[in-house]
């Protein structure tokens, strides 16, 4: 049994680096407060006997020896930035439970026959820079290390300026660090664990993600003596496209989701028609042939508004992840540990994408979840249990045991 | 007749100040180019030997003295400040015409009997800070002087604060400057004269304005693991309000228009249903009752969507402008002028808002329009004829004559 306190209190000393007014957290990715809590990690694991390393992304790997170092490591860990307005478990949980492990291992003075790999990955969240898990897909080849590394942000800094501005480009190549399996422990970020009562989740796939980055060219112009009938209005073409996003996802549901969570109109004021306005999309299903029917509908539609409203829509692909089918063999161990520690448990499949997603095509990976409140996410109310948090890195310990060895 | 290579070459000398790469203005009120705007337009008023002061809101004030001095001056002039991406045209030609009219006046050694003042009122646009025409509407009594200094930007900057950045808080009390009547020269900003072949623009009247500042409060969550009949999305309410807007404008057309112009949704992100925004609404009609309607029909549209979306929606009319109704001898003498001068010419309505709507509430005003390209405006492609431009100034040069008295 892993120590419920100290991974508590872990999970709260840490909140504090970008706490929110609400209780939240805003820790966007290589960031002061990312570094903050990067130095902070760094020396848990330093503490708790990890030979530290961190790549050319600014992951973080912890080594900790196993008895057969030809075997390779069972990775486990998650990714400590948030969203602009996120909470304390999202990520956090998964890393710090990883080092609860490893605490718990050291205490008991327990040896595995594989080493144990802790991981924070950078940029998990893909608020600040795109894609999502942005370090674990260079690390399993979907881009080139150069390529991640020029991405900017919304004010233009690049992931190299970032990471170079809170000195966190490391010396080691992205895939130095080679892993046997990964297994991420996450809360739930939706409702049905609470909804059933089960306390864990053992999740067997992932809904697969479409991103795309949409600029609308429509005609600035007088708010008072433009008539109706003549206007190019961007705003007015944005909101037809919102409501039909909502209706094909809901259409193609409840197997599928879309969201339009940015939108920018350029040189905004009161009495001009907006006339230009940056968009981005995000589409989801676990089906594959569901989202090649969402990207099918919503190109349709926007290609309909377009051409009506006299507007020009552009809309540019800049992600796909295909959905994911985690490792049978995991997924037994994890729903295996938690019948053993006798947890309430059932199948599920993950609506949020995680790093655990993009090593599952090179290895066999599996996850974790634990029930948080409401469903809320990516919300700064977001909240679990201490009981939970503890019953999930019991899981997560229990099944890097079985596979690692004792 | 006034000197149209004169005319035309203070407007294009002026245009240097917040001059943009698409040929447009970017100049808001009390920014650093309005700043030197206001300097070389006091510098040109002194010149033709004009008495210059500024108020306490920043409008600049150029006195020449008529004949008889116990009879108030006939004022003349608009405005220099621009939307952010605005034309050389809107407002600058109604106030350099002023300052031509006076050069034309001393050329030609003609004396009037009423003084004439030319004037350059601050913030007409309405862009930095609500409402629009600011300094006019001070200056009538529909605001006292301290609810003007104290209204603030997007940044958080006040009006007071402002004026005294570029150095124009006036020493003169806002009213200082008793005016017999104002007339307004202008570019129509519509399409109306420019397809009938017309060159000048009787104003007989001016839409009334409804401006609000809206705000949503949804609920932030996960855009792949919140199913979508959970969503509380605030960017959806907006956009079935931006198309409600549109509908009920278009329903009361074609006296009737509605505009979302700006929208802000808080923390921003891809992966986040977008949980706040803040708006922006004007909606415009010259006759009374359709405002009324408009209101009506919006708040019961706003509401009916609020509830079923189960999201907070707030809505406050921050300015209420009544249709205008211009004075008839001054209509009569704009007109009059036109026909001596043999130019062709319409009765028009303003669909933009105007200074001279606000002077008109306490005095005999009027407007003179001159065609513009394609009815474009508040657009930095906004364009008009040196001819057109001289007309206008001609036919203002006669109505300012026959008021004023040789
Ligand atoms: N787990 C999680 O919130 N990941 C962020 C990436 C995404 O799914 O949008
Ligand atoms: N003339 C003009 O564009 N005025 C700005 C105020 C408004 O009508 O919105």
């Amino acid at each position: 049994q892993i120590d419920s306190a100290r991974l508590w209190g872990s999970i709260h000393e840490t909140a504090q680096f970008g706490a929110t007014a609400k209780g939240g957290v805003r820790r966007l990715t290589l960031s002061r407060e990312d570094k903050q809590v990067r130095d902070w990690f760094r020396k848990a694991c330093e503490d708790a006997g990890l030979e530290v390393h961190v790549d050319a992304l600014g992951s973080q790997f912890g080594l900790r020896k196993g008895r057969d170092m030809s075997k390779l490591p069972v990775g486990i860990g998650s990714h400590l930035d948030t969203q602009p307005t996120g909470g304390k478990y999202d990520g956090i949980l998964g890393t710090l439970g990883a080092l609860e492990v490893i605490r718990t291992l050291n205490d008991a003075g327990i040896e595995t026959e594989a080493p144990i790999c802790v991981v924070n990955w950078t940029n998990e969240e893909g608020s600040r820079f795109a894609p999502a898990m942005m370090a674990s897909a260079a690390y399993v080849g979907d881009f080139t290390t150069d390529d991640i590394l020029s991405r900017k942000d919304a004010e233009g800094t690049t992931v190299g300026q970032a990471l170079d501005g809170i000195g966190y480009r490391g010396d080691k190549p992205v895939g130095f660090q080679k892993l046997g399996c990964f297994v991420e422990l996450h809360i739930e970020q939706g409702p049905i664990l609470e909804a059933e009562g089960k306390t864990i989740g053992v999740v067997d796939s992932g809904q697969g993600v479409l991103w795309y980055d949409g600029k609308i060219s429509g005609f600035e112009s007088h708010a008072g003596s433009t008539p109706m009938p003549l206007r190019r209005d961007a705003l007015a073409t944005l909101s037809e496209i919102v409501l039909a996003m909502e209706s094909i996802a809901t259409k193609h549901g409840p197997n599928a989701v879309g969201t339009i969570g940015e939108a920018v109109i350029a040189n905004p004021s009161r009495n001009v028609i907006p006339g230009e306005i940056a968009f981005t999309m995000d589409c989801r299903s676990a089906d594959g042939a569901i989202m090649d029917a969402l990207d099918r509908d919503l190109r349709a539609a926007i290609a309909e508004i377009a051409a009506r409203r006299k507007v020009e829509v552009k809309i540019d692909l800049v992600w796909r992840k295909p959905p994911t089918h985690f490792d049978p063999k995991l997924i037994a161990a994890v729903e295996n540990a938690a019948k053993t520690l006798g947890y309430s448990s059932r199948r599920i499949t993950s609506g949020a994408g995680h790093d655990a997603c993009n090593l599952n095509t090179i290895m066999p990976a599996a996850m974790v979840f634990v029930p948080c409140k409401d469903g809320i996410s990516h919300n700064e109310l977001e909240d679990a249990t201490q009981g939970d948090c503890a019953a999930g890195t019991n899981v997560l310990m229990h099944t890097v045991l079985a596979i690692a060895g004792v």
